[in-house]
């Protein structure tokens, strides 16, 4: 027996989705039209056309928003200084601790040759026209520590070093809740480099 | 910060379904902004939709079918043997082997009092209306070996006995690939219930 072919089609939708192979897919499918009502189908059918249509990313800062410049690029109160992340999730993720009032620079991605990606490849020229034109001081890398988030911060600091701004990376180190048992040997080796005098 | 407003949308979708927490319906919607093509979301958008619109039970047995009755239910050429699962998800599973050539009977559900899920909640009158209709003289009940699936089972049986019919559960125990070690109190019951002379 096949599956009807709609509901193939269902199960062949979500199998686009990352980390969602055959199993999940057929369990997500089945749970639309087994569990969901018809309001609930409706709405999400049409969140998925709407989202795609509407969202787009800032010319500014490539951050994700659905107006023209995204609503941080359009406060002027927030200070002189650009965080650069590698998606507009972590914007999120850094918001929450609202402990950051500067601005953000998405890249979209990272420099990493071994997957083919260089430079030219992210969001990256933008920045150093925005560090002119925004007028920028200090330049936080807040990119991951990895071997490609690495790479993409010593790029940016390499460009950034013969102009007059103060480029910073985010501490890196054990986080919090974490086991030094459990940690691995670059977090350690981190944790080390960014000891603070009590 | 918070998300655009058609972002959001996607995102409390995407919770709507089983197991996908806030984390995982925002990477999911990301993945549909930055990484499927416009092709790929008018078809995933459409596909929800359509899959609802036209999978239906089938009036018979209960199994998943975008025609008026199921495939397998049309079929004049399966035995009168009716297999008894709880979701039609099973009779794919069942069909994959190849091994069996009879009808199903989707209950949709198993009878548990526990979750407040009695005989009137289940697709269940019907299979005794089918055993005359059919002239069915075989039953195999292939509920999971779980407190409901046990229960489900006792019910048909206890409701068939006075009928002139066999009713067979499948066989239960060690899975294919399976460590005696890892395995469970209650598989091993069965494991031993269900020894064979070689």
């Amino acid at each position: 027996m096949k599956y009807p072919e709609s509901l193939q089609e269902l199960i062949d939708s979500f199998m686009l989705l990352p980390g969602i192979g055959p199993k999940t897919a057929e369990r997500l499918a089945y749970h639309v039209l087994l569990k969901l009502n018809e309001d609930q189908v409706k709405k999400f059918s049409d969140s998925i056309k709407k989202a795609y249509l509407n969202v787009k990313k800032c010319p500014i800062c490539g951050n994700l928003t659905d107006k023209d410049i995204c609503d941080i690029c359009k406060d002027e109160t927030r200070e002189a200084t650009i965080m650069v992340v590698e998606s507009s999730k972590d914007i999120n993720a850094f918001e929450k601790t609202k402990q950051y009032s500067g601005k953000y620079h998405v890249l979209n991605g990272l420099i990493s040759p071994i997957n083919g990606m260089g430079p030219q490849d992210i969001n990256i020229n933008n920045l150093f026209d925005r560090i002119e034109n925004e007028k920028i001081t200090k330049i936080i890398i807040a990119t991951s520590a990895t071997i490609a988030g690495e790479m993409t911060a010593m790029y940016i600091k390499n460009i950034l070093e013969e102009k007059n701004i103060e480029v910073y990376r985010i501490g890196y180190g054990l986080p919090a809740g974490g086991d030094i048992e459990y940690a691995d040997d670059v977090t350690l080796l981190k944790s080390l480099e960014g000891m603070k005098k009590l």
